[in-house]
């Protein structure tokens, strides 16, 4: 068993399409893990997550803060303790909308 | 894309070996995931999880407050905002010491 807080881990600004986007990986393949991701996503005010698509889906939990996710033809607004599952392939970008900092959690499996 | 809220979610008892423990499952493979599902524990005052075994591993993340967690030889305190890995077929057991009902999310992966 490995137990630590999220804050213990590095923070590093996150890919390139972003904006005041970075990034904690709290569980990884290096850790032992084998079959997916837990990554953590601090979204700063007026920032947002790369609009892409890619084959492996997201499993999203929403920790802190407000903001619109665009997927495909939709725009929803999400908020904290909201869930979001985006599957393979489907274009999506997040942004943060509000007056303080986004945080959530979003898993990846490993392909 | 699918987005809501966690509360959207049944809560349900948990398995056999528990106490005052509850689950919604947030994302399954009802709902398109392939590799891994994300479900929401809430284990209320004296609550704990089955001390238990299986060829799955769990990622949690602590949304709310404090207990213990029991694995092999270690005992170690949680609380909010912590990260926990359990390899498979390692033992384990949550437990809440607290006076405020213990949120986490637990995902596991399709074998």
């Amino acid at each position: 068993m490995k137990i630590f807080n999220y804050k213990e881990v590095d923070l590093k600004k996150a890919e390139e399409g972003s904006q005041n986007l970075y990034v904690r990986w709290l569980i990884t393949k290096d850790m032992g893990a084998e079959h997916f991701a837990m990554r953590l996503f601090e979204m700063e005010i007026d920032g947002y997550s790369p609009k892409h698509k890619h084959p492996w889906e997201h499993e999203v939990f929403i920790l802190q803060g407000t903001g619109v996710i665009y997927s495909q033809e939709q725009e929803k607004s999400f908020k904290s303790g909201d869930v979001i599952f985006i599957p393979a392939n489907e274009e999506h970008q997040l942004r943060n909308t509000g007056k303080e900092t986004v945080i959530f959690l979003c898993l990846i499996p490993f392909l």
